[in-house]
């Protein structure tokens, strides 16, 4: 069991930049987040897109923008527990509380804050029976090695940019990379849909479209065919050793909405002057917590953790809250003390 | 009679993210400050004092801050009216308000943004007989022409770094230097102080300590000789051609506490998830505006930057707030638009 003053649940922007209001505050935090890196969805979906809105910073990308979050988080040495979701939350009798995550770690905090933006990233399952049996093995979400796929016989269902662009790099490595997509037109970038339909022409690539996914057949996990379908019911069976299934990500609180505060649409209630939520030392920030008239942006994230580290010190440490100075005066461990 | 949609009356920090977030709905800004430069207390009191809790900048510096700031808010062609304070306040017949400046500008605007920081910054100033007669012609706060005090006997009161650095800067330029100070100590910077003591010690600046200034004696606004006293009453007569006082800068709301919101302590008491004060239309954003649990921080500002914007575009334009879309997706003008 570790033991911390504040637990945060998510290391995107908002999260980050808690770690360094607590920090400020002379409040200790674990963090935790269910991909394996930082920066949440700046990271995972827009890392090189511009940002305009974030104060003082006319431009920056979402890559940036983590590393100087991170930068400043740094000098209160975070404790980070990465590809792990918060799972479990109890009351001690102490009146802490025990959060335990995916992976199986015990963290003893003061307080808890969830700052899990819209919730941990999962792709879209095509719902096709015993679909789970196949995952991991034949049936792919995302790749992680190409070269697992060479020689094999690729079936690859979507039509956006993952679509596309793992088809043109399989072309040479599998055996066969078919495209299956539900209709005629393709979201990915022109450019690549250009390529690919020129390899298509060659016939490098298979395109059947417009159909969908309706069947798997195989054993113990190992795909043989798939079965796809139109909307008129016509279907084709599809030799298959591996099926990329590329219907993008979709977000989910996930464990989380099962911890006992108020929840609505994917968002958790929260007090606007504390951020706390209806369960007591729980604090909820950024574009998970909802409250009249938020706006949803980064920087009210932002202003939230201010917020919430404020209301955490006032409980755990009511002494300590009477003496909050400013940055300007107090300086920054690691970064020496103002003029 | 210039027209716009938002006034803001600040320039600092606050008052130009204020100027973004405004320009991001589409609302027009003017803006109005006492000072002669934009950037408020940054600007004015620490330019080169580091800050550490602005979101995604480690640390930067007050004048940093403020160039970043500015280039941020340019793309949308605030106008500026330094030099100048918000005076007057009347609402038009069509509920729209008129503002008047203290250099006679008028403004019409559908709506009002305060972000005076904590006020203008007026010199303190000593409370002795008739000095206003003085003020400007012999008795000076601050000093914007060193040669105006070449040849003559120039006494500095005060004991912190403009009384010291003015002595040290006029010592063979002026005909003679004095320093009253009420107590031996002084609060300038140690290495200046140094400089000072040991010029008296080669006689090129009196200094007279422990002594309060206690009287002005001349005509027709100009000095002739000042009196100071101790705290046993003795006095003492210094020829005097000119006085500067350096007692500090004290923050005062001047004319806008007289515009009828509700006033307490130098501050507006706002509705929090709004920012709007209890006069319709005008909002307060800042160190100006106050609510419960509020943290006194640049960021918080910021974040009431946003939430001001949006209640007035919901307020001027309703249609339009129903279209508020992601700085990300919309892209700022002039700096094109965003992947």
């Amino acid at each position: 069991v570790l033991t911390t003053d504040v637990a945060i649940v998510g290391a995107g922007p908002v999260g980050l930049f808690a770690i360094f209001q607590c920090g400020m505050l002379g409040l200790r935090t674990h963090v935790i987040d269910s991909l394996d890196t930082i920066g949440g969805q700046c990271i995972a979906l827009y890392p090189d897109k511009p940002i305009y809105d974030i104060p003082a910073w006319p431009v920056i990308s979402g890559a940036d923008l983590v590393e100087q979050l991170r930068r400043q988080a740094e000098p209160f040495t975070p404790v980070y527990h990465l590809g792990q979701e918060g799972l479990s939350l109890e009351r001690l009798p102490d009146g802490r509380l025990r959060l335990g995550t995916t992976a199986g770690i015990l963290l003893e905090a003061g307080a808890v804050i969830v700052a899990a933006g819209a919730g941990a990233f999962q792709p879209n399952r095509p719902p096709l029976p015993d679909i789970e049996h196949y995952e991991g093995k034949s049936v792919f979400y995302a790749i992680s090695r190409r070269e697992d796929l060479a020689n094999k016989r690729v079936v690859i269902a979507g039509g956006g940019d993952s679509a596309v662009d793992w088809a043109l790099a399989l072309v040479g490595l599998a055996d066969s990379v078919t495209v299956v997509h539900r209709r005629a037109k393709f979201s990915a970038a022109p450019a690549s849909t250009q390529r690919m339909l020129h390899l298509v022409e060659r016939g490098e690539i298979e395109l059947v479209v417009p159909y969908q996914l309706h069947d798997l057949a195989g054993a113990d996990g190992r795909l043989e065919a798939l079965t796809v379908s139109d909307t008129e019911g016509r279907r084709r069976d599809l030799p298959a050793d591996a099926l990329l299934a590329f219907f993008g990500l979709s977000t989910d609180l996930g464990p989380l909405s099962r911890w006992g505060f108020c929840v609505d649409k994917q968002q958790v209630s929260v007090d606007p002057t504390t951020a706390e939520t209806s369960i007591a030392g729980v604090y909820a920030i950024g574009d998970v917590a909802s409250y009249a008239n938020k706006p949803k942006l980064i920087l009210t994230g932002f202003a939230e953790a201010a917020l919430a580290a404020r209301a955490i010190l006032s409980k755990l440490r009511p002494g300590d809250a009477l003496h909050i100075e400013h940055s300007t005066t107090k300086g920054v461990p690691g970064l020496g003390r103002a003029a």
